[in-house]
């Protein structure tokens, strides 16, 4: 997307590292924006492809995609059956690409750390 | 969407103002939800109809349509080609229903005010 | 905080509803702004002033008062000690004003709705 | 913050990357929770205190630094004098240290890109 001209603000860091930076923002991005969002096993598709074609949009940024888990579903027999989204539902992948560097985010809720980790998944 | 439970919390309140509180709700949760959202005139629609989709969740909330207005579109003409939504470009109506009593919310911006007025455009 | 221009979009509903439609945007534009917010209980206070100060910049808003709960607290026996902030976790007043009709709306988690209701607690 | 059971997590970045992966995650977790905050010069500094002190949770985040600038304040010539915070107001610094390898992650507004950009601005 970028003609370049910001790439003198990136001077210190490697095209490696310019991967993990910009896959990071989108991730820490798409929790803050998203969480909260009302949400149902019918919504989940349109409010999925909203989160991948906005996200999609930032630097460096080649795919991003998103599992919406409503687990056992309990926390849809409320009196209105939707729920606010929760970083515990999300399982999101984000690509980023800087010539030719790749990264991929990853965040998922990690059972044994009781927290939605956002981490680094793999790297080439 | 709801099977009457909350009703008891309403009673100091017409059908006509339960319209119009729920429809100010949804208002306010729309734009506090995503503004701030990465768009671009390609993903517009993908977000417009996440907003819908989620919002006609909530209670007593019949139909909501989303317009977004990209003005003159210089804002896209950064080095990246798409924008954070904010509420200048929202334009928005919520239509609530309550036992037949029906609030139509509108908010988009108001260039006398210099500010995106979200108000009750009709009431029957 | 207005002059009072935009008093012409407000003609088809009473001072009472004016007042209700303003403490419900409100509390829709709280809870949908600030969810999933990083908390801990040393940085709850520092959240719950940023909260009330600026929604209280809201028109027709009086005053917003906000309480945080963290419960049996299990929530931050995780690896990193804070959680996001939930609608469960809030208890919330706003009181809004119109012409001197007051609206006291309220959100809370209720066990019976298994939901954050929020409804109108007085008005007068 | 954390005892260090996420270690096995990140085996595949170097500490140097950790401490860049986490200032960027902060920086667009703070960006995309905050825009669209009602302020006006008098919440500002109870709204920049929650920025930081939720912010500084962030694993790995030493330091947040915020400064909100309204410019040339025609944003608070509108009729109820505040504005939505937006990305062009935000001068945000992010110190993440990683076991003595720190990065200070900034973004501001820059003329030339006319984006609010992110960028490592040390390393060390």
């Amino acid at each position: 997307m970028s003609s370049g001209k910001d790439e003198k603000y990136f001077k210190n860091i490697s095209h490696r590292e310019r991967a993990i930076f910009e896959g990071a923002i989108t991730m820490g991005a798409l929790f803050h924006q998203f969480i909260g969002t009302p949400v149902s096993k019918e919504s989940a598709k349109a409010l999925k492809n909203a989160i991948k074609e906005s996200m999609e949009l930032q630097p460096c940024i080649e795919e991003v995609d998103v599992r919406i888990d409503f687990g056992d579903s309990s926390g849809l027999e409320n009196e209105y059956a939707y729920v606010s989204l929760t970083g515990e539902m999300l399982d999101v992948k984000v690509v980023s690409n800087y010539h030719g560097k790749k990264a991929v985010t990853r965040m998922h809720y990690i059972e044994e750390l009781k927290y939605p980790l956002m981490y680094v998944e793999s790297i080439y």
